[in-house]
């Protein structure tokens, strides 16, 4: 008999996902996210979302673009800060020492420092209630070369992308390699003979 | 100077997210995806993403309801099967021994074996392209008791729920403790100062 936790957004894990943009005046800015994930594979997108009172709110409604920075084990209480603070008050590049770098595909820069980032085009906005989301076209993602495998892709042993736990606020790393994906459930169904 | 990789959804983490629905003949069918996240607080939403040609299409369509169960360490085998045989022609829950419970709030099955699970009403279906969005309104979350911690939420170290990293293919535990959100970020500020 399980329990009933009510209506609640527990569900694990969510990204901890900082995503950049400019606003009106071009200045860019810097706002730390859970509330996001990939909805579609080709075109490749993904969906954030932001309340309405957001200073990035305001700057991605303008601009039709924003990225996505991949919060790392390195870099999470920098991420941290970018949840907290507003970019209405404050210039979270300048007080975190970070740097905007200017996207050559769409109109948002991307950290330098952090070492993986989605450019996104904005297409479609859809308003839900205290959250708003943008869905945004993946059209290129960087990465710093330190952290790819061999194969040229992220390696999640060298990225160390963080997690966070919703309604419980906490940040976890990434932990143990389970296996390979559409591989070790291969044999469940064999296994109903036995 | 960063690498281009080009336009993938390689975003980090994914969940490994087991979606429970009822097809037209009230068989219960389970599918796992990883294009899916919160995406509103205020009525707690999440977006689940599916190909047209899954059974889960058909189902969530007819149905307007579905749940989610959180795969984790326990049962990731039992996930990744669920993602690679199809409704179609599996019976999925008879394959791998799972049973299913009927929601008494939404007309969807969840997975009595799964610790945790979301039981959603389809809001709104946004098709993208591959992938098309089905978001649901969370009207409750199912637990059980064994996971929760003293504040009667949920409690990571016992979920033990499993990430997935797109395109590379891996499956993930969660790792170490950071620390908590909306909190280990909040000198940042102050160190710009140093």
């Amino acid at each position: 008999m399980k329990q009933s936790l009510g209506a609640k957004p527990l569900v694990f894990p969510t990204p901890v996902w900082v995503v950049g943009s400019y606003d009106q005046q071009d200045k860019p800015n810097i706002m730390t996210i859970a509330w996001g994930g990939v909805c579609c594979s080709k075109p490749p997108c993904l969906t954030i979302s932001l309340r309405k009172v957001t200073y990035t709110y305001g700057c991605i409604t303008a601009r039709k673009a924003f990225t996505v920075n991949v919060s790392t084990e390195q870099d999470v209480m920098l991420a941290d800060y970018c949840g907290i603070a507003s970019g209405k008050t404050a210039d979270k590049f300048a007080a975190t020492g970070l740097t905007p770098v200017k996207s050559t595909l769409v109109d948002a820069p991307y950290i330098q420092e952090f070492a993986l980032a989605a450019e996104c085009r904005l297409l479609q906005t859809v308003k839900l209630g205290l959250h708003t989301m943008f869905i945004g076209e993946i059209l290129d993602i960087k990465a710093d070369e330190a952290i790819l495998g061999p194969d040229g892709l992220p390696d999640l042993d060298k990225l160390r992308p963080v997690a966070f736990g919703p309604v419980i606020r906490t940040y976890h790393g990434l932990g143990e390699y389970l296996g390979p994906a559409f591989s070790i459930g291969q044999n469940v169904e064999q296994s109903d003979d036995k």
